[in-house]
Formats: C-alpha cells, sequence, structure tokens
C-alpha cells in the first residue's frame, strides 16, 4: 500500500522509528506503532501514550477556545489509553508559549484540560512550561493500568466484524462548519449558534469537534485503535498491524441527520469526511458478530486490502486518506 | 522573595499549577515543584518527568547540530530523574515539525537521542510526531524507578553543607562562545574549534554545552536538584521548598581556567555566568560536610535568604537569577 502521507508521512517515520529503536527489552510488552505502549515498571505492567497540539496544524484560536484545546488534549491522551482498554492515571503537561500569550491563553486551557482529566479520574503530576517563538504548542503524557483484556492493533482476525461507536466524520463535518463560522462557539458556556440549520441537529457535530466525549471502553474485543485520524486511515493501520484486511458496507454506516444537513447547506462533500475525517475520538475494533453499543460496519478479511461495498453492491479498493500531520512550508 | 521572570515566570505559573490540580490523591507522593514527581503504579513507585526544547529558546540549529539537540533533549530529562535520586526505565517521545524540515533534522536528532538513551540504558516506547507551523519543538517524558534513598528539593536542613558537582557557568560560558563563532562545532565527530585559545582549555565548556556529560548520583544526599536553570535560581528553588535560607562562599565555586580564558578573551561577565548560567545539567545538593566527588560550596541557614560571602568576608544578598523561559512577543 501507498504510505499515507508520502515520504514524510507518519507511516515512514514510525519505519524509522521502529527500525532505529528497535529493542529487546523484555519489559517493552507493546512499542511504537499502537495507540500506546505497554511497558513492565517493576512487576507492573503500565500503559504510556503521549499527544501534542500544535497550533495552526491541530486548533486554531480564532474559532476554538483555550477550554477547547485544553479539553481536546486531554481527550485525546485519554482516547489512546482507552483504545488499548486501559484505564488512565497519570498525566504530565507541557506547554510551550510566548510570554505575551500567557495571560490570554493559559488559565482557560487548564480549565479545560482539568475537567476533561476530572471526569476521568486522572491526576496532572507534573510537566514542564517553556517559552516560545512561534505558536503555542502542547503535549500530554498519561500512564495508564492495564486493563482486563488488552486490546491492540494487531488482534484482527479474518471473519471478525468490524464496529464503531459513533459516525465517522461527525467532528471533521463539525470543524468545517466552525471553520467557515469563523468564530468560536463557547458550547462550555452554553453558547449556541444561531445559523440557517436548526442547532441540535448540529450541536452534535460541533461539540464531537470541539468537546468530544469518550465512547465506554467495550469489552471482550479483538483489536481496538481509536479513530484520532480518519475511519479508513485507522482501519488501515488496524489491518496493518494485524496482517488482514477489511470490507465496510456503505450502507452500515452510521450517519446523522446533522450531518447531511450541514453537508448539504455547505456544499461538503459527506463521504469524505465519513471516510477522511479525524478527530472523532471513536473506538474503532473487531470481535464476533453482534457487539453491543457499537455500529457493525464490516468484517475483517485474509489480504491487506481494504474495499469499500458500495450501495449497489460494486465493490470499490480503498487507499487509506486521513488528516496528515506534516506542512510543507 | 520577587518572583522570577516576573507575573509570567515559572514560580507563578507553578502557583498556578499547584492552585488548579492541587490533589488529594494519596498515589501521588510527590508532585508538582520538584525536578520530577513521584507517583504510585500498583504497588510500585515511579517516577514521572517531562522537558520541552523549543527552537529560539532553547536551541538555535545555526550553531548547534541536531544530533546535540536529541542528546540534550535525553539528558535534560535524564538529569531530573537522577536530581530525585533515581534510575530513568521508560522514554516518550513527541516531535513537532514541518514537513520540509523533516529531512534536514529528523534522522540527525534522533541519532543523538538514541545515543543518549543508549548510555543510561533508557528504552523509548512511544510517542507522537505532529506537523508544526513554527519552529520545531521537541518533548521527552521519562519513567524511573525510584532509588534508594528518594531526594527531594524540600530536605535541606539548617547545618547542611551545599555541594554541587563541576563548575557552574561552563554551559552558558560554552553557549556564549559558540553563539559568537557562529557555526555549529560537530564535537560528536571529533571537530574542534579554531580560535585563539587553545582547544583543550576550552573544550569542556563547548562540551558541557552542546553534550553534557551527567555527574554520577551521589548517595545519602538530604536534599538535591540539578542546575538547569542556573546556579542561583536552582538554589533559590531548593531552599524555598526547604524553607530555609543558605550562604555561599564566592571563594569555595570552582572555576576553571577555561571558563577565565573564554570570559577574558570576550569580555563576558564572569560571575554573571557561574552565578546565572544555566544548562550546566551538574547535581546541586545539601548533606553532611565531607561528602565525596563534589565541591562543597556553602551551607544551608535559618530563614530564606540567600546571601553570597565575597572573598574580602563581606556578604551580599542576592536574588535569584537564571534562565527565564518565556520571551515575549
Amino acid at each position: 500500500m501507498p504510505l499515507p502521507g508520502g515520504q514524510s508521512g507518519e507511516i515512514y517515520i514510525l519505519e524509522r522509528l521502529r527500525k532505529r529503536f528497535h529493542s529487546g527489552a523484555d519489559e517493552l510488552i507493546v512499542g511504537i506503532g499502537d495507540d500506546a505502549a505497554l511497558v513492565k515498571t517493576g512487576t507492573e505492567e503500565t500503559l504510556l501514550t503521549m499527544d501534542t497540539l500544535s497550533e495552526g496544524i491541530h486548533f486554531d484560536l480564532s474559532y476554538m477556545t483555550a477550554y477547547q484545546v485544553g479539553f481536546r488534549l486531554a481527550v485525546s491522551n485519554i482516547s489512546d489509553i482507552h483504545a488499548m482498554g486501559g484505564i488512565p492515571v497519570w498525566a504530565l503537561l507541557s506547554v510551550s508559549i510566548s510570554g505575551g500569550r500567557i495571560d490570554g491563553f493559559l488559565d482557560e486551557f487548564l480549565s479545560g484540560l482539568d475537567d476533561a482529566l476530572r471526569r476521568y479520574s486522572i491526576t496532572l503530576a507534573g510537566g514542564d512550561m517553556t517559552g516560545s517563538r512561534g505558536g503555542i504548542t502542547v503535549t500530554l503524557a498519561l500512564t495508564g493500568n492495564r486493563g482486563e483484556n488488552l486490546a491492540r492493533r494487531s488482534g484482527a482476525r479474518p471473519g471478525d466484524r468490524i464496529f464503531i461507536t459513533g459516525p465517522p466524520g461527525e467532528a471533521s463535518l463539525g470543524h468545517e462548519l466552525i471553520k467557515r463560522v469563523g468564530l468560536p462557539v463557547r458550547l462550555e458556556t452554553g453558547e449556541t449558534l444561531d445559523i440557517s440549520i436548526p442547532f441540535e441537529k448540529v450541536e452534535p457535530l460541533v461539540r464531537r469537534f470541539l468537546l468530544p466525549e469518550l465512547p465506554p471502553v467495550p469489552p471482550g474485543v479483538n483489536s481496538m485503535i481509536d479513530t484520532s485520524d480518519g475511519l479508513m486511515i485507522d482501519l488501515w493501520r488496524l489491518c496493518r498491524e494485524s496482517r488482514a484486511g477489511a470490507r465496510i458496507y456503505e450502507e452500515a454506516l452510521p450517519l446523522t441527520e446533522g450531518m447531511l444537513m450541514v453537508s448539504d447547506a455547505f456544499g461538503i462533500d459527506l463521504m469524505e469526511h465519513v471516510f477522511g475525517g479525524g478527530e472523532d475520538f471513536h473506538l474503532l475494533f473487531t470481535g464476533p458478530e453482534g457487539m453491543e453499543g457499537a455500529f457493525e460496519i464490516g468484517e475483517i478479511t485474509e489480504g491487506e486490502s481494504i474495499f469499500l461495498v458500495k450501495k449497489d453492491e460494486s465493490e470499490e479498493m480503498i487507499k487509506p486518506t486521513g488528516y496528515v500531520h506534516f506542512v510543507s512550508q
């Protein structure tokens, strides 16, 4: 399969990292290439993960509040621990920011971070604050306890059904909408948006982008990943680690009325966001038929290709698409 | 005491963080305000720390190599675990960089990071790679095992002697020198510098800045901190956490011939760098008289002020000075 993002893409860099830091350490149970690492700390097993949000790449304060940046930073990390079937416990925070911007950002940012951490009973144990000559960069690291069932990307087997905990593309459509509105919407203080579509239809999309709520962690899965970068690229990653392929049924994809309304009203290509839109922080997992609490959207197959079964029953091989983190300058 | 860096300074932010994230969690043994946090992970105790290097603030690729940035990132974190008397074990890395700069930076950066991590038997377990619209920002988090003796900033008691593992100000003078030369010096490949002072005299300063070697962790200390931001500010932090004061003897401060030569040749105020120069990554600790492997430079006192006893035996109260991380823009 082609490397998403080209030579500078994540997969290429992942390979470089894996090659360089390949370690025989017995204590490294799960290393680079899953949602979180699993390591031995003495007699215990601990999950470790780290995520960064970079201004101009992951957030834009012209249409997001600092509260929402903090909330999202926590959620994106917690989602990684959840995607391993684990329970997050400790957090470390690093903020790089120029001195002149601290007063307009820090307190509100910490408030959003704090609210999300409290929701999941996570304690901030330390971190670093440094200056920045460019935009704001925030990084959170989390440790987690291993849950009863470790959920890896590599556990999918042909015949497994594929599930997702919510409609893919909601956050991405919400993002598009907010960008077009061009102003922050303070959902955290009950603010709404005055547009041509009823707000209650649009609100789940905007909320999924600005203040995403994480789904409960499903028990008994064979493999799992969170959809942080987009349905197809995250499915591709899961298949790649499992050395398997997949078939997705277009008809089975859960779409909401709000998604249809927004794409319609703003002339946005709906399916592009359904397949390629990131930041939903839903869980994509595989397991036996009939698992509850999620939408069954396809099945794991032999081979290493992903096919989309369209509504007319024709099949189309699809390339992984999703959010590409690197921006050439 | 005044807050270094003013309202936007680290201490002020530390207070905001402490206040907001003050936690009653029994499992948080040491929280915000020490070199590293100490937390319970199941039945084990684990040290956690995180440090960020930001381009234009902590490094400048016009006179540092990417290798040196990677090496320093590792060392600055390892030093924090050492300053708690601990043993670093696992690392998480985050790199924010624009796509167009990956090829000129990443491999060499990883090489320097890797060399430093290997030296201390640390394994990179995972992390994140993201784009950047500004400069390069790199963050490393480390977990560590608690050593036999936990060394906190808060353990200093009046009567303790104050020790430092090497000459304060070397790195800072090395930094000044390299800035004036204005070109990278690839010490990692044996490159030397052709200047008016014999290179063997200057080399320890340049090396302390570009490729710092960490001192062995002294056993049996009462309190400890690493000198990442400067002798006086780091001593002030240690005193603050211990609710004590200090007396430092100017005469006892270890200065090298190279330091004198560089300050002389380039018209640099030597003592400004000795007192305020950061990035040495030496260990500053307190304990009983006569501890080995370090220079005894003063003693812990009652009260909360720091005095410098000058060579003429006069005493001067000194304000904490050191590297201020925040830059107004």
